[in-house]
């Protein structure tokens, strides 16, 4: 029996594209090779790679002027990368801290150049994103960083700013789970292990005009500009993380692409937040306006309670709830893979848990 | 029916662990998840990460002071951590360029610092590696870096220079492929996609006090330190890739180690390489003494035959023998995991091939 997977990432995904892929396992396609074993620049993976990348950018309308590129590294490396490229000397960039993965952008930002904080409500309980009023923004900044979902916190900006500088945002959590007006972001990057596919792909999108600042001193593999002239394909990419994320992006087509898929994810967020907010026993962690539909995060009043709640959760085959290590707690991931069932599947134990426990 | 796919890299598996990797996809040992879903910090990737690492020391014969790492971005990003974190100001590296992949090491090591090319022979047809004699070595050098297997070229470094600078090397087409003296080496790393595994991860094995060297302003994702510290954890690791990897070292152990391995390796690139002295049709593209026993190079006098040769055997189910498109010919991949029996058929077809051509 598969598991209820909540976990934050690595995380679930669809049992159909598992499926595809066990079959395809030893023999792609009659080539009597995995597609792990095969040239990254032959026919079978070259034709994978072009799908994903033209149903990436049907999935989010990606205008004219911009590049899907696969990198590796995750997020982490996207930190130091994002100034590295567009943090000139003497500049400033504008970063929002609204938790911890903003607050580690930052600290790796700061490491590389200049940077101003320009709102701070990262340690803040309940946990929240930035209002647009808030942000001290700077005159001519070198550009704005946001993180779109904090997976740790369960806070989620709803809204984008509007700012002159190009807005860059890290939307590793929430990527692909809802419709986006890319037009307004000069760089989104996400690692692909919430919503996407296996850890091991960064996807960053990018406006190719905006790659162009990098200076000529950035080692190769670390120029966005190489991975817009290549292809992605300057060296070896992980081609299994992306086959498993153009089955994945199949899937979400057939699934009624990003409207659709955020019409489920609100409803799966709405029938988690209800339980939390109906129940008087549990305490969501986020301010409301900010709740993420990704992650839900919630306590209860007896901290003690919680690693009992996680641990009865888990015999039911309820896996994966405990908080982050740094906030503790329980969280709910519920990426788009994360089937409804589930969801149910947890509102009918918080109940019965707080009705043998509250 | 499988292919016998001599594909350069990304490589041949063993059969074995791809019907292992097929049969746990939707269910890791009972857990209900594929491993791809679950945490890099749940037990059981961690039980999978630490026996890799173990697994990797022992068929190496690691001795202590020594991290085994697991990086991303291949030998291309290497290519430019190892400057960024080893090559101080006002010092000297020593590079030796053997091929076309010493010549991208070199490329990318001249943007960050002062190198000086020790011995070239890189674009020398036959093909081979410097000398002991050759090598014009730097005093006070801050290390000397080599190609241990050129894949294009198809010539091998059979024994080691002695230096007294650190010794560095690109071991990305014939790690484990042989027995090796650690000891010689401070830092040796590998792209996995040939002998190791799939794409995605990049193999390093480092003399701690080597990592100290690192100035405090390379960013956190490219020092080496980093990934001692956190045990190559700092974010979220590639969990597939290692994953393929940790079964791949268990088949390597239990076919008796690197010495079965390298005996193994020797009897198939032998019995090819005897396919061509003997034939007077076919000529080796490497010098004798440097012989690659992972990348068999040979050519064909008229050279529009070595098309025909390609497709022919193609059709026969011998996959991937296309040489690399700078240098076109003809190359057989022969990694570890490359079965006899596809030797066989190939030294058949090569004998048929020429009683029709030559």
């Amino acid at each position: 029996m598969r598991a209820y997977n909540f976990s934050a990432g690595p995380a679930t995904l669809p049992e159909e594209v598992l499926k595809e892929v066990q079959a395809e396992m030893l023999d792609y396609k009659g080539t009597g090779m995995s597609l792990m074993e095969m040239s990254h620049r032959g026919p079978e993976y070259s034709a994978l790679h072009a799908e994903t990348i033209a149903n990436i950018k049907q999935l989010l309308k990606i205008p004219e002027g911009y590049s899907v590129l696969f990198m590796t590294g995750g997020a982490s490396s996207q930190f130091a990368i994002i100034p590295m490229n567009l943090l000139g000397e003497g500049q400033t960039a504008d970063y929002t801290d609204s938790g911890a993965w903003a607050s580690k952008a930052i600290k790796e930002a700061k490491m590389l150049g200049n940077i101003n904080v320009v709102a701070d409500c990262g340690k803040e309980i309940p946990t929240r994103v930035p209002t647009m009023e808030e942000l001290n923004l700077t005159d001519g900044a070198a550009y704005l960083h946001i993180t779109s979902n904090e997976t740790i916190s369960g806070a989620q900006w709803k809204t984008f700013p509007d700012c002159k500088a190009p807005l860059i945002a890290d939307m590793s959590s929430d990527i692909l789970s809802r419709p986006l007006d890319v037009s307004k972001f000069d760089l989104i990057y996400a690692g692909a292990q919430k919503n996407l596919g296996p850890a091991g792909i960064t996807l960053v999108i990018i406006k190719d005009e905006l790659a162009e600042r990098c200076p000529e001193s950035v080692p190769t593999m670390m120029r966005y500009k190489t991975f817009i002239k290549s292809n992605s394909l300057y060296n070896t990419i992980p081609t299994f993380p992306v086959y498993v994320l153009c089955l994945v992006t199949r899937w979400l087509l057939a699934k009624g692409g990003l409207e659709g898929m955020a019409k489920q994810n609100d409803d799966k967020a709405a029938k988690l937040y209800a339980a939390i907010d109906e129940s008087g026993f549990y305490t969501g962690t986020a301010v409301k306006e900010n709740r993420s539909s990704m992650n839900i995060t919630f306590r209860i009043a007896n901290h003690d309670l919680e690693s009992k709640f996680i641990a009865e959760a888990s015999e039911k085959n309820l896996k994966g709830l405990k908080g982050h290590r740094d906030v503790g707690g329980i969280r709910a991931s519920i990426y788009n893979a994360f089937p409804v069932e589930g969801v149910d599947a947890l509102v009918s134990f918080m109940k019965e848990f707080e009705a043998n426990n509250g």
